[in-house]
Order: structure tokens, then sequence, then C-alpha cells
């Protein structure tokens, strides 16, 4: 038997031998870390006998992707095991690993964490009694029976829904034993650091309508260090999610009896959409859009004319319970017909076009509740819309300044490196979806990826992720959970235009469809805030504060001067508060720190008499006494500019 | 029988003698421009006889309220006829007279301007044919007989129901004679100057569920003058519909597709609510509210316990057609419970009391279609909605101060004379749509009356207009159309603290639930944008323009110096536009003005060469020349003071 190594160095042996085996000659250590193995290009799992002949070999450490997997699968049985011992009367669903961890659901009570520490406890205690694990199998009628005499009726289901003909493979450690595909460490004691994370509810094999079960999720280092690491970037997640941190900084909360996925902007999350809203108005006022303000709601007729009633109907709010569909009104789900209805209300000719549409748009969409997410799913939101009505000539130029006009937003806003993008186009099997033109999806499907790849842009391809009118540039960034959401989209429109009837006399005298790009530019604000919150941990550029400045006389004496300061400030358009409270110095500063005030103002005799500030901010800390004057130039340059200053000390 | 006129001169006659007759005997002049009389406190025809003893009685001519009556009663009855005589299968309904004029309803075929032109000439001969009008009674049974007879089917319904024992008087003059309780002039040739003005469709008796009839609205005037000077008047009005200039001007459209109540505003009028909106928001916000964004929806549990769902539901638009109420959701008609949702996201001290929320609010109702008009009755509307949550102490001051805030919004926007005061108060017996506790009604009610007497507001009081939570202060205005409508309302709120478990601790440590004042402070912004058109004939103050000013390059030479003036005006944050077709400058003036721009800047050669501008304005006509840097400081301190300038030449 012949063995081509990873580094191309060969070994030969006489006769079969196991993975490990020959791990194990290479050398000690590499057993001791090995996981897995990639034999011949399969993943195999370690115990694997190599036949005669020549393979090639190499052995995986927790360092590769499958390594970490096969140690946290392991480390999941491990789980499994401690369960069973602890709660003898718990059944087994399944344990994969998956990124980051692995986790176990039980047909079990909910557990809290006290309950989850006494099971890591157990599972130290197994890892150190380092049982060897076995692999073996059994024909489909012994495993069934094998499951049944030790009452695991998920593990029975599994084994009947495997394909005629799979191997039916089981891993035992000491007393337990689990149904499984491997590939799993040697022994328990190969794993050396784990943690359980939480626990949560699930459903048996993903559905609703099955038995809600006990996940836990849990995850496993090869090294200690590992593990805390990761587990200060959970802490750090839990930081920076902005479901939690835009409540706790009271930028929004929810209440029941309002209902789910219908948040409530509190004063400073208010005002932060308020700033947002009116930079991206304006932006897009100066590079020509014209703002509308069109109603939310309209007749079905408009949804049906538009294609919506029979292409979105599910996602669509209905108002009324007529029987007849002509009396029904709907919430809108987007903005395009109402432009559209605007662009009809006048005849234009080639020389009006392009025209750009713009609207603070809201929105309604009827989300499921299993869907609903903090600011990033809801059911209402607002959304920077805009329609560009243009000649087939003018398409390309008006992509690339839409293009512009988002990289400027996302630069300003720091987050241009957060964000990928997906080339979305139809499938056309899904006929319920789309418009079924495949001959105009072609069409626009080409144009607008040759459009793509002379901007440059680094997308990726998705099928079966198109508007139902045409295909879309979408902007996607990826949220503290891992969750992939889009911020902001691009569609190139063939169809709503001859829908709608909406025309243009060209040059020559003819009646055309325009086409249309249907494009946010900051998308929905609701979605890009929480992005902010989790990007910047609340602390957000000082331009987009809902307090900038917060201004500390250290005592009662200095109210007055503190109150002029304030005038001051706010005279410049400068956002700022006092705090008069007759509490420590150290107390307020504190607090305003809490809040994430990017600069605090300490004012006693001192900078009374001179008319100065003490200033600390958020960035460098204390920053010594300079003119109030100074002070208030600085701090408007650096909202003039959107400048985003980074902390110099932590 | 004795006769005391008016000035308190007596005149003596012996026996019975007709009011005509007596004026008659006044003077001649006066019997011929007599219309009707007051006798004895009553307003009687001239036909009336005067029995023996003694009488008051004041003749009354064209100039008194009820001699207009008269006489454009006879008017109509006038029409009656010619139409009548050109139309004998029309049915006569009923013909009053109105403010202004009269109308008659007939069940016939709706009527072009030719024929209302037809039938006015008619009408005129009639007036010169000078027939006597003469008055006749006829028991019931007979009465009916007569009009059974004339096939008058609408006019045996209105006997008919005249209540048992009411004399049944008719009017003839010549050929045509009319069921009519009168007064009426003695002749037709007393008429003197009528017009028609329009025909439209109106249901018999007001109903929807009766027969659609045809109106034709006439007026009559004594002088031809002042028939003129009306006339002219109706043009005005016509001028200033805002529901005719906002569209003429592209403000707004609408659209069938879309539906009733739900108008789009074009690109010039969302700019002009922005621009109001963002002046209201940074007005308040300098006044100390602090900014809310609230959803639009909740489930129906919300709208419960505010006492919506009991006492607005049916202007409610409802979402979802489940037949259990608690899955329903509705948009909202206000904002008061989700504002209030905010206050209860946190505890409150007395010490953070008085909170002043706002928001630029949309609310929703379900306005019946009869009821719909324009910008000013629309099923979705944007309100400057605000809640101010206070102690009993704070209420005086905060109500005070929002007094202030309409005050200035008003004189800012120079309508504050032409709003009335209407303090609105609750109707102890429609149980229906109040909250049910009249001690608090009568406490409110006296607590408002006591702070707008000490603020000297002249007001009027009106029964049965209140909000169902508390009396209101409304701010009424009349529009072109004399239709008067709320423009702006404050209301004390004694009832939802209570209901919604708002609480403050005071400064005993006890719990209390705060008041709280609902208002607003410049209206719903469609419905004030209405009022502005009508009030300024789309010549809106420059700072309000949505585009404050045009460039007219007097040739395509000049449309660089042209695009470089445009550039300097927008980096100055003025509105302004060029106009580079290669139009006659006569022309683009003309266009212009009809766009109702308050600045045009016309530039050549001398203009270029020297950096100025030749400045024609919408106030003053040809300004002469200056520099273009003259011109921006002027019109900037314009528009920053908010100035009205006022038209100095027609």
């Amino acid at each position: 038997m012949k063995i081509i190594l990873k580094d191309g160095s060969v070994k030969e042996y006489a006769g079969e031998m196991s993975v490990y085996d020959i791990a194990g000659d290479i050398s000690e250590g590499l057993a001791r870390v090995a996981c897995t193995a990639e034999l011949d290009g399969q993943i195999v799992d370690l115990r694997t006998m190599v036949s005669e002949g020549e393979h090639t070999l190499t052995i995986l450490t927790f360092d590769a992707e499958e390594g970490k997997s096969a140690y946290r699968h392991t480390a999941s049985h491990i789980l499994a095991q401690a369960v069973k011992r602890l709660y003898p009367e718990a059944k087994l669903a399944i344990g994969p690993a998956i990124k980051d961890g692995f986790y176990y659901d039980f047909d079990m009570d909910s557990l809290d964490r006290a309950a989850l520490d006494g099971i890591e406890k157990e599972m130290k205690k197994i890892i150190k009694e380092g049982a060897r694990i076995e692999r073996f199998t059994l024909p489909r009628k012994e495993a069934v029976d094998f499951m049944q005499k030790k009452e695991e009726p998920y593990k029975i289901e599994l084994i009947e829904d495997l394909p005629e003909g799979e191997e039916i493979s089981f891993y035992q450690q000491g007393d337990f034993v689990d149904l499984c595909a491997g590939p799993h460490l040697m022994s328990t004691k190969g794993v050396k650091a784990i943690k359980l994370i939480s626990s949560s509810g699930a459903y048996w094999r993903g559905s609703e309508k099955n038995k809600s079960l006990t996940r836990i999720y849990g995850t496993a280092f090869h090294k200690k260090e590992d593990l805390n690491a990761h587990l200060e970037h959970l802490e750090d997640i839990k930081k920076r999610d902005h479901n939690r941190l835009g409540r706790e900084m009271k930028l929004f909360t929810t209440s029941d009896i309002v209902g789910q996925g219908l948040p409530l902007m509190m004063p400073k999350g208010a005002r932060i959409l308020q700033i947002l809203q009116r930079w991206i108005e304006d932006e897009e006022s100066k590079r020509g859009y014209v703002l509308t303000k069109t109603p939310y709601m309209a007749k079905s007729d408009l949804f049906k004319l538009s294609g919506h009633w029979d292409h979105y109907k599910e996602g669509m709010f209905i108002i009324g319970d007529s029987e007849k569909e002509e009396d029904l009104l709907a919430l809108r789900p987007m903005t395009c017909p109402f432009q559209f209805s605007i662009y009809n209300a006048e005849a234009h000719s080639y020389k009006d076009l392009p025209i750009r549409y713009n609207e603070t748009s809201t929105l309604f969409r009827n989300e499921s509740s299993g869907e609903m997410h903090g600011l990033i799913r809801v059911r209402q939101f607002t959304l920077s819309e805009g329609h560009i009505v243009c000649t087939p000539e003018q398409l390309e130029q008006e992509f690339r300044d839409t293009i512009s006009l988002i990289k400027y937003i996302m630069t300003t806003l720091d987050i241009e490196k957060d964000i990928t993008y997906r080339f979305s186009k139809w499938d056309p099997n899904n006929t319920e979806k789309y418009i079924n033109e495949p001959e105009a999806w072609e069409n626009s499907q080409n144009r607008m990826k040759e459009i793509l790849d002379k901007l440059e842009i680094p997308y990726t391809e998705a099928e079966d992720e198109a508007a139902f009118y045409g295909p879309k540039l979408d902007l996607q960034f990826v949220n503290v959970h891992g969750k992939e959401d889009t911020i902001i989209t691009i569609q190139i429109d063939f169809a709503l235009g001859k829908r709608l009837n909406m025309l243009y006399t060209d040059a020559g005298g003819e009646k055309k469809n325009p086409w249309v790009i249907h494009r946010s530019s900051i998308g929905c604000y609701e979605r890009t805030l929480a992005m902010l919150i989790e990007k910047y941990m609340g602390m957000f550029p000082t331009w987009l504060c809902p307090e900038q400045v917060r201004i500390l006389p250290i005592s009662e004496k200095y109210a007055d001067y503190a109150g002029k300061v304030r005038d001051e400030l706010l005279e410049h358009d400068i956002r700022a508060e006092a705090d008069y409270r007759s509490e420590k110095i150290g107390y307020k500063i504190r607090e305003a720190r809490l809040g994430r005030i990017p600069y605090l103002l300490i004012v006693g005799q001192e900078e009374e008499e001179n008319n100065t500030v003490a200033l600390r901010s958020r960035y460098k800390g204390d920053e010594g006494s300079r003119k109030l004057s100074d002070f208030i130039a600085e701090i408007r340059e650096e909202i003039r500019t959107k400048q985003i200053r980074k902390a110099e000390t932590v």
C-alpha cells in the first residue's frame, strides 16, 4: 500500500491499516490531534481501513473546517451522553456540528442556565473519563430493534427514512450509543475546551406542525484560549445586537398590544431617522431627483394592473371584508404604481427624460411572525425609494449614477466594506412568481450583466431572487447573528411601464414605453439604522448623534453658564443638552458615557471666567480646555463633513 | 287700524288693507321694491291682509336678508316656469332660495351650458311678460287632485307630508302654478337681474336611496351691477379653488384607480409639504418637543384600550377578514395611544414632566364618499400631531404655550385673520359618542373655559363637537365655497391617561395619572396647503415656493452664464431652475409667470460681462439690474425671515 501525503512524501505499508494508525506512524503528536482525514478526496473517519493500492491522504486537525466539524460533532455526542445521564427520560433527536459550535435537540422540558451548567459539568466528567469511541453497523431491522429497546422514537424515524442500501452506523462511548454517520474523534478525551451557550425551543425537523423540542447550543475548541476568545466574541455580539442595544439606548421600543413587527421609534431613534432622511432627500435633490408623496393604500384595481395582486398578494395587507374584490383596498408593498400614476398625470416627450422620482415612502408587508426581527424585518418600514423613468439609451448612465449615489452613501456611513453584491435573476420554472416573458427576461438580465461587468462590480449570481418584473442587484449585509439580509436594491424593469401604459413620445413622434429603474439609495431606514447600531455599537458618528454635546456644570453655581453654553451651541445647530441635576460630576460623566454622547463639556469657575470649556470626548478622553468658540468651530466642521472620528485611546 | 312703522311714525287706516297697499300708501317707490314685510314680528307675504287693531310693520326690500330670500324665491319660480315651458315633461321637486342665490330641482335629464342659456333666455321673457303673482289655498284633498292633474308626483308627496291643519298654499304666475308657502313678490317683473350659474345632480330629499334629480343653480340681484360684482366674485372663487388651482399648478393629482380621497402629491406639492414639515419639526424642537415615529397600524387590542374601537370604529379602516376581533389590525385615526405607549416604555417622575411629544404623523379616516373634497377632506393625511403629558399644575402654562406656538405659525403664514375659534363641548345625552364621566367633563370643560377666558380668546361655543375623551378648542377656517372646516385643534384629555395606565410619581412618591393636551400646530398639512393655495391664489411666499427663481438666458449664447447663475443660487440653498430652451424670451417670461415663480432673472451679454442679473419679480414687475451677489443676499434674507412680500403693482 502506497500513501501519498499532502507534502508529496510517500509512505509504504504492508497490508491494510486504519487512517488513525497511519497518522500515528507519521507522528504520535499528529495522531493525538487528528480529527478526520481526506482519503482519495473523500472525508473519512479515522477508523477507516485503508486498502491495498495507491492513495492520497491528508490528516485533518481542528485547524481544518472538516476537522472542526468532527471535533464538535463529538462534543455534541458528549452533550447527549451527559443529558441522558442526568435526564434519562430525555429522548434524542439530532445533534450536528454547526458554524462556530454544535447543538443537540432533545425531547425534554426546557432548561435554565443552572441546568446547562450542571450538564456542562457532567460533560467535563465524561471527557475526563476518556472513553474510547467505537463505531459499528447494523442491518436496518436490527438497527430499528436496537433503538426500540432504547426507547428512542426519533432515532427510529431517522433510520426508517434512510434510503435502502445505506449503511447504518452507530458510535458508542462507554454506556452511550448514538445513530450517526460520523466521522468522530477516537476518544472523548480528544475534546479539550467546551462551553454550553444557550438553550431554546426548536421544532422536530424544523416544522411548526411537529413537536417542540429543547435545543442546547454549545461550542468546543481545541485550545482554552480560542474558546475564551470566541466567548468574548459572543459577548461582543450581545453588546452590538441592535435589538438589545437599540432598546437599551432608548432608540426604539415595541409593545405587545401594538403588535409584532411594528416597532415604535422613541425620540432618540426618531431623531436619527430624521437626520438620515433629510440628508438623503437633500442629496437626491442635488442629483436631480424630484420628490413625491403618494398614498399608502389604493384600490385592488391598481395592484391588479401593476401585477402585485397576482404576484405578491400574500405579502400584502388587505383592508375591508367585502366579498367583491373591487371594493377592497390594500396597503402598498411598493410605491412603483403610485409614482407611475404621477408620471401618467402628464404627457411626456423624450426631452423630459430621464425623470428621477424619489419618495421617503412608507411600505407595508405582511411578514410571517417567525420572520420578524427587531428593526431588520418589520411589517411597516420607510424606504428611500426611487424610480427613474428613462429611454433605453439612458439606462446605462442612470444605472451608473445610481451606483455612484449608493457608493457615496455607503462611504459616508463607512459601511462600503461590509456589503457584498448579489445579481438576482429569475427562475424560468417559477411561473407563479414572475411575469412570464422569457425573452424580455433574457434581454434585461443580459443588459444588467453587461452594465455590472463594465462597472467591475464584484457580484455573485443568485437564481430565483429577482423581483417579479425584472432582475435586481442586491446589496447584502450580514448582521451580528450571521444572518444575511438585503439592504439596498437596484432593479431594471421591462414590464411595468407597459402594464401601466406609461408612454413618451420619441424623437420620431412615436409613442413608446420607457424603461424604469427601481432603486433605493440608503435602503430601508429602520434596517439601515439596525446595521449602523451594530456597526458602531451605538457610538454613532457625531453628525448622526441625537445628542452631540452634553454640558455638565460642576456645581449648581455654574448652571447659568452651562445654560449660556447650551444656547450658543443650539444657535449653531448643534444638538446639546445640559445636565443641571445636583449629582456628583463623576456620576454625571459616567451616565453621559453610557448614553454614548460624543462630547462632554465640563464647566466651572475657570471656564465661566474665560469663556472656555473643559472637553472630554468619546474618542480621546480628556481633550483639555479650549475657547467655546473654537470648540464650536471644530464640531461644526466635523458635522459638516460628516467625519467619522475614530477612538484614539480605549 | 293703527300701523306703527320702523321709524316710529304712525299710520291709521279705516278697515282691512293688504301689506302691499300700505307700502304703496307710504310711497309708490317703496311698493315697487318691497319684497316681503315683518308684521308684528312675523315675516309675511305682501298679500297678507292686515286686520283691525294696532300693528308694527316694516316693509323689507332686497337690502334685508328676508327680502333677498323672497326675491330669489320668486326667481326660482320663474326658473321653474321657464323649464316647464321648454321641457314640459320635467317634473318639479323643490326650489328654495339659498345663500347668494337659489336653486330648483327637476326630474329631468342633465343640462349643458347651452341648455342653461336657453332657459335663462326664457326666464328673461317671463320677467318681461310681467305676469301678476297670485296666491290661493286649497283643502288637502283638492290640492292633491290638483297636482295629480298636473302630473307632479313630487309635489303630491310634499303635500301628503304636510302636517294636518297646515294651510296649503299655491302661487300662480300666468300658466304656471307651484305649491309654495311664500312669500313672493307681486309680479315676475319685480325680478331685475338674473343668472343661471350651473347644474348638477342632487338626490330627492338629499338621500342616496332616492332618485337622482337635476339641480339648477342661479342667482338674482336687484341691480345689474350687483349681479356683475357677484359673478366676478364667483370667477375669483374658481381661480382660488385649491381643487382646481392645485391641479393646474401640478401640486397634486388624483387617480380613479388609486381611489377617492387619496390624492397623490406631485413634485411641486410634495416639496411645499417638505418645507412646511421641516419648519414645524424644527420650530417644535426649539420649543422643547421630542420627536417620535410610531406605526400606522396596531392590533384591535390597542384601540379597544384607548376607546377608539368603541367610539370611533366606523371611522377606521380595519385590516383582515378574521372572525376573531383579536386577530384584526386597524389603521390609526390618531397617534395618541402610540405616543402614550412610548411614554409607558419608561418610568417617569414629576421631574420629567412636561414631556412634549410631536410626530409628523400619517392618519387614516374612512370618510364617506360624499364628504371627500380635494386636499381638505381625505382618507389619508399628515398631521403635525403632538401630545403634552403634564401635571395638573402645568396644564395652563402648556396650553398657553401651545396657543403661542399656533399664533406664531398663523402669523408667519399670514392666516391669523382668517381663523375663528370654537370651544367644542360634549353632549351629555350622546352617550354613544363620549366617555360617560359627567363630573370629569364638567371639570375639564370648566378648566378649559377658564384658560380661554384668561387668554382672552374670542371663541364661540359648540355643543356635541368635543373629542370622545375631552373638550376641544377648534380653529376654524372657511374655504372658497363657504364651507367651514377645522384646521387646528387643542384638546384637554382627562380620560386616556387613566385608560392607558399612564403614570408618574409625584413629589410625595405617589403614582398619579397625568393630564394630556392633544394638539396640532399647523394642522393637517394637506388641508393647510389647500387653505394656503386659496389664500395666496397659488402665489406662495417666496420661502414656500418649490421654484423660487427661474433664470432665462435671452439666447443660447448665454446658457453657460445662466448655468453659472443657477449653480451659485443652488449653492446658497435657493431653489432655482434655468430655462435653456430656444424659445422667445417673451414666451419664457409668460410661462414662468403662469408657474407663479416669484423671481425671474433675465441674462444676456451685459449681465454676463458685469456678473449682474436683470430682475423681474411677481411683486413689482421689472426691478432693474443688480449684482448677482446683491440679489442672492436680498432673497436669502427674504427666505430666512419668511417675509411675505406684497405685490406693489397689479
